[in-house]
């Protein structure tokens, strides 16, 4: 061990409190995503380097290659890579899988990716992400896309961040509406207007009018942009901008069911039509996600994703989806920072069971296997200390019971919430503790 | 995707039922580790390959090198490999964060790791284990080392795995036992007397005299290996071999107070002393254990672990622990492929929310929401197709019940268990269907 330890760079790991906030964080996303029907799956950490490669982007030399350290020809010809995101393993799944699964598939999948870039506030280099899809052979109804800022709300309203917002568009709202006014390079386009945020509607404008636009259609585009409604009330200001196009008119009228069925289902003002959104310009078709938490915005998007015409194609067949993806280290490790998150305790342990010496150490044990096994976590004082000791050592981990054992000359076991310090008379085997204190609570500043 | 898609050998995935199987293994693990008092950690993926080196045996030439793909200085600096079990990485956490952990330091982790070796039946290069350790500064009473088995026991009752043994052994016992018949190469006679299961008593007694010892003594290491009780029994039968040494009574006292503490927290037969288990000749240094399914004998140990005295050190300072390890893949394909292991359903959902008319979908959309609301997993029909096409949607699935809201022309929603066809009126804010319904549950053959 003569090795200096130093943190790895981009590889964050958790204390015990901190990792009960995340853990909470992940039971929250898990539940949400089963009460909506998607089925949890795993992929395998590696995949072939070439299936790899020109997936990600930007990301091709941030892929970390995998091989065995002392391997002779097994090492060599491995080409393994570890996976950057969970798309890439989803779409290689359902092709290998295609004839075992049932379509619409609804999958769940929480796992950690890993990726070389240069790590900075909020961009790690080992993070899990936690993603929901629903992919379709051929073809896939829209109003699936209704499905995932509903899930994203709930999962949210769960969950310490304070208000947020899920923005979602409709790729085909600005496509068409650009089409409309004689724009035809969409993708430059929605790059330039994607820059609103960082250069303003001054800056949009005149690199549009750079790249060819007239002065009025750079005008149209930014009054597009400028459209965000927590209802469907964007559907007029869009039509009042006078611009008509098949697909402007597919887009709004999806979004607008996006929207209807939020509202049913979430509280107001969560959910909301923001028409700046762009979001994976040449991957999404349809609907587009993005979560900004309030107050928080330059923290970027914390969950998003979108409707896609293609994760996977076998030649024949191709599989068209929707999806989104939580963020959960990047999330966690802000609130982590930003906002103190953390939990009352180090340890799951509710009662700290006392020893009142080495002799009863056995009578100490009964008892916690007696709370035990009405699902009341807790643990044996380590030593026959003196009481106001073992008290200590509860506090130090923030555990708010500490059991007393009758020693049988006495009147009984006894239990003292050491947070108030009132004690009382108690049994085993039908004591109970509010529920909340039957695990750790989250706290943030 | 023209890349032609193979499994990838000893990296196992799951389909979503068997994946359910898998997680309600892993939910189980947890629960306990958490009733016990134990906190959860991660440690990251990667470790410094000098790190890694040397500290797995034989593991060297299996460890998974690390490097970016396409890195200049970085990737060639950066020397790292994936971690092929959860001690390494463990070790190195509790030396990195001393200060910031309370000790003792009750910590689970369940987490992959990666090895390089040749796959076979139960041999994995990607596979994930469920750890808990107690580890202390300088010192730890030796009442820890009972714990271990009744967590053992405590998970294996609550998984679908037939009848099992905890076997536990306390390496002083024969330590002591091997110096008390005037034997002193310690390793070599537990190493020859380990190869019992293997060679047979014939075979480890010619080994025995090969390595130096008189026939009388072979006799009496086998004799010693042969004792087997499922209560503190074994210390008469030790007694009785006639052997006496400090180390020999100080095991049996520690093995008897294990087994005490485990005879009043588990079921009679489940946690038996059995002085031929060996384990981990280097390492432990107080009670060993490992876990057979009987009748399944021949798949090895799916559990194992024991006491340490040096977990980590930083020189001034050593952490002695007592720590078990859980084989979740091992045992999870071994189910999977042995006994047909797999759950009732391939989603989560227990109910499909049937949709009446396109016009109807928002209507279906609430009842799942109300539903969600109460903790009921479900999804609405990806299409208003006639009834009969919906109810086969959930059956392929496994989907316990179809629920089809009023059209406010008849009398109201109705809901069908399509395992019995019983069908009756139902209202989505007070409708409750039996708890096993609530999940997919486990099946074996």
């Amino acid at each position: 061990m003569a090795t200096k330890i130093t943190p790895i760079s981009g590889f964050p790991e958790l204390l015990p409190r901190e990792r009960f906030a995340e853990q909470h964080v992940l039971d929250v996303v898990r539940r949400t995503f089963e009460l909506h029907g998607y089925a949890g799956i795993e992929t395998r950490a590696v995949e072939p380097v070439e299936r790899l490669v020109g997936k990600g982007g930007d990301a091709d030399k941030e892929i970390y290659a995998v091989s065995r350290l002392a391997g002779g020809e097994d090492a060599r010809d491995a080409s393994l890579g570890l996976h950057f995101d969970l798309t890439v393993p989803f779409a290689r799944y359902v092709l290998e899988n295609a004839g075992k699964l049932d379509f619409p598939f609804r999958r769940y999948q929480i796992q950690k990716s890993w990726r070389g870039e240069r790590p900075q506030e909020g961009r790690f280099r080992e993070f899990t992400q936690a993603d929901i899809d629903v992919v379709d052979i051929g073809s896939l109804p829209a109003h699936f896309e209704a499905e995932m800022p509903i899930v994203l709300a709930e999962i949210f309203e769960q969950l310490p961040v304070g208000d947020f917002r899920v923005r979602c568009n409709n790729r085909k709202i600005p496509q068409g509406f650009y089409l409309g006014i004689g724009l035809t390079d969409i993708v430059t386009t929605l790059r330039i207007v994607d820059k609103l945020d960082k250069v303003g509607a001054a800056g949009v404008r005149a690199m549009l009018v750079e790249a060819g636009a007239t002065a009025q259609q750079a005008e149209q585009c930014l009054a597009l942009a400028e459209i965000s409604t927590a209802d469907g009330g964007f559907v007029d200001q869009v039509r009042a901008l006078g611009v008509d196009h098949p697909l402007l008119q597919e887009g709004l009228q999806t979004l607008a069911e996006v929207m209807s069925a939020a509202s049913a289902a979430t509280r107001p003002g969560r959910v909301v039509a923001d028409l700046s959104v762009a979001r994976g310009l040449d991957y999404y078709t349809g609907t587009v996600y993005e979560t900004q938490l309030v107050g928080f915005e330059s923290w970027g998007s914390v969950a998003g994703g979108g409707r896609y015409d293609a994760l996977a194609s076998d030649g024949a067949t191709t599989y068209p989806g929707v999806g989104i993806s939580v963020g959960i280290t990047r999330l966690v490790q802000l609130l982590i920072a930003r906002r103190g998150l953390t939990t009352t305790r180090s340890t799951p342990s509710a009662v700290l069971v006392a020893v009142t010496d080495d002799a009863g150490r056995p009578r100490s044990a009964a008892v916690a296997t007696a709370l035990r096994a009405r699902g009341i976590p807790c643990e044996v004082a380590p030593k026959a200390d003196r009481f106001g000791k073992q008290i200590r050592y509860a506090d130090r981990r923030g555990i708010p019971y500490v059991w007393f054992p009758g020693t049988g000359d006495d009147d009984g076991d006894q239990v003292k919430d050491i947070r108030s310090g009132a004690q009382v008379p108690a049994q085993a085997q039908t004591w109970t503790c509010p529920d909340e204190d039957l695990r750790p609570a989250l706290r943030t500043d």
